[in-house]
């Protein structure tokens, strides 16, 4: 089944908001069975939507539009979609309720203009929105449908996930067979470097395996077709085990798992705690920890150290290594690292110290030269990066090592 | 004058990853007086391109693709504009040195595939690649064009900035007029609020006025027609003046200045130094204030104090408070941020205490509660929050949040 999906919003035409709702339902189509060829983009406006609308109707079994479905006048989407098929829009009783009824839970009197927004179609299907005041809709004509959903991705994904991903996959049927895939995440191996050693993998069918490099990791991304659950994932595991016997402990996590998770999960499954004290990497190392659920039980906190003068009273950094070492040195990262153990009573401890620029930089210790310290209670070691960039990429692969580092010592 | 962008990729139709491309290049074209009206996305298959192609240089001037410039066999874009012209495609010699000399610098053996990226049309123009060995090319045919492009991001804004603008902008002409637009940027009023008190600018013609809500803060972008720049420059004065008698304080920011900026160039600007004592925010605070160039020159370093031992061993915060009035109360965040104040010797700090969830929340103290304390020689004031969301858009939105009462205070 042939699927297009068309992104309605000036603002997008404008580049005021990145598209990432056409980057969502791109990644969630193909397990569906719905492969999509194109995607496009129209402002808010009549003519140009119905264009669109028209060619992508003509090539394909299923249109999905997202946007344009708000109380305003530049809200078109629906309205032309019934105009395209000749069918009428009627008010749904139940997602005008709902509308009334969400105005009225924060106090507010409704605008008239948001009755609008409970128009569906006379024959489709109403998209309820469990989120927002705006339903979404499918209208459907000789086999062919065209799938309506809200700008908002708070509200386009769940409606995507409830109501929708049932209708296609019903729509496709079990002709469609079944699509599945499944990511490895790689840190500490570069693109080429993985490539060397899975290269024949590449050139396989089913499951396919296509390499992408992404934010300093590289994904492998094995897909396969199957006729049920079952044995794709039968097939894709054959596919992995044989990844992972070539690529040994690069390979960190699968699919949305970040090394963030990873870090946290395996601190948590030793019983052990950890902290943090950050120089140029300005708290994003436990910003990035502190954003996985649960980090609270083994992450303890730790010590933004931006000024030298905190880097001696509160790390014990001692006055002597940062005048002959200078505060860019392994010393200085070990000694942050065993530092901030102690200060926080933790098993494990990073300190990371370095020039992320863009002043500071000096022939001997340039832009983008980091170093790493690791403490535990056997042994603390330190390690140099010269790492390229601006400033913001110089902060992201300082932190990223630094969790690689972490992860390698939690699995040793 | 029209164009029209085609991102080439299948990368991109299977959404594993987002196209920041495209809207960038959306932000940048209507100040060159080039008006976008569709885009699309096609994957690596040479029908599809050539289709996408044929639609998009029937309805506008200039097309400009992205991505399919590689090596492989399957990069296709050139090949396929040059087929769809009737244009021959040459290797431009100079071209064909830097790729060799891009390879040799980095003591590898260039691939014979590399040189078919030394390609250009025959009658059109190249554009060089400053950053990586594709370069792009410009095809002309009856006053309409097509630009072609690499697509990473890294190569492609360069390319574009150096070599496009100038070529759109004198292929526009005076004609085309000048547009140019300019954003204020709003924290601490809602959406409805600020149109509310200028509805009646949103209805002038030019400049124009649009809002937009966007990640806490609104934006307004003035969008001026004019014949040049010292006009549309007047133009726009006059709305934002009107714009910011009426909203007053709460415009903090234009364009791409964010929050953190601000506050950056506040204390820079007033000599005053700065702390953050963190807990629910996790480092983030200090992560978005890092990233400002420069600001080691007044932000010190902080704690991120996720447990209450560290609250109470590091920051002072008293055991009585955290025992009768809980570890996320108005004592404990006014308590940090002057305990972190004391502990780096700044002027100012601010501490965060809250609930970003999804566990931890109880009836009284819901997920989403967040008090955030700033301390100062004269005096330390704490306010409390609700806020909705996920456990990120918590930690975003209790980091914004303080933020602003940084700013409200240095602008005081």
């Amino acid at each position: 089944m042939r699927a297009e999906i068309i992104s309605v919003g000036t603002e997008l035409l404008l580049g005021q908001i990145v598209d990432t709702n056409a980057a969502y339902l791109s990644a969630k189509l193909p397990a569906l069975g719905v492969s999509v060829y194109f995607r496009s983009t129209v402002g808010d406006n009549e003519n140009r939507i119905a264009e669109a609308l028209k060619l992508a109707f003509s090539r394909s079994d299923v249109v999905i539009t997202i946007g344009g479905l708000g109380p305003t006048d530049d809200d078109l989407t629906k309205e032309t979609v019934a105009k395209m098929l000749g069918q009428r829009l009627v008010v749904d009783q139940y997602s005008a309720e709902r509308i009334r009824r969400f105005f009225l839970d924060r106090g507010v009197q409704m605008p008239e203009a948001n009755l609008k927004q409970a128009q569906t179609p006379e024959n489709g299907r109403v998209l309820p929105n469990d989120v927002g005041t705006a339903p979404g809709a499918i209208f459907e004509q000789d086999e062919k449908a065209v799938v309506v959903m809200p700008g908002p991705p708070g509200e386009m994904i769940p409606m995507f996930e409830h109501y929708v991903v049932p209708y296609l996959r019903e729509k496709a049927g079990p002709a469609a067979g079944f699509i599945k895939s499944r990511v490895l995440r790689i840190i500490g191996m570069g693109e080429s470097a993985v490539a060397e050693l899975v290269r024949d993998l590449f050139a396989a069918e089913n499951p396919t395996v296509a390499p992408l490099a992404k934010g300093g990791e590289v994904h492998l991304r094995i897909t396969v077709q199957a006729s049920d659950e079952a044995q794709a994932d039968q097939l894709i595991r054959g596919t992995e085990d044989k990844l992972r016997e070539r690529l040994g402990g690069v390979v960190f996590g699968v699919d949305e798992e970040t090394l963030e998770d990873v870090v946290v999960r395996l601190l948590i499954e030793k019983r052990l705690t950890a902290a943090a004290a950050e120089s140029c990497t300005g708290g994003l190392i436990m910003h990035r920890l502190t954003n996985v659920p649960g980090s609270s039980k083994a992450f303890l906190g730790g010590v933004v150290a931006y000024d030298n003068r905190a880097k001696v009273e509160l790390l014990g950094v001692s006055e002597e290594d940062l005048r002959s070492k200078g505060a860019v040195s392994h010393e200085v990262a070990r000694a942050m690292a065993s530092g901030v153990g102690r200060l926080l009573h933790t098993d494990i401890a990073v300190g990371v110290t370095g020039i992320a620029g863009p002043g500071g930089g000096t022939p001997e210790k340039p832009v983008g030269l980091v170093y790493i310290g690791i403490s535990s209670q056997e042994e603390t070691i330190s390690q140099e990066f010269r790492l390229r960039g601006g400033r913001i990429d110089i902060k992201e692969r300082s932190a990223l090592a630094a969790l690689a580092m972490l992860r390698d010592l939690l699995i040793r």
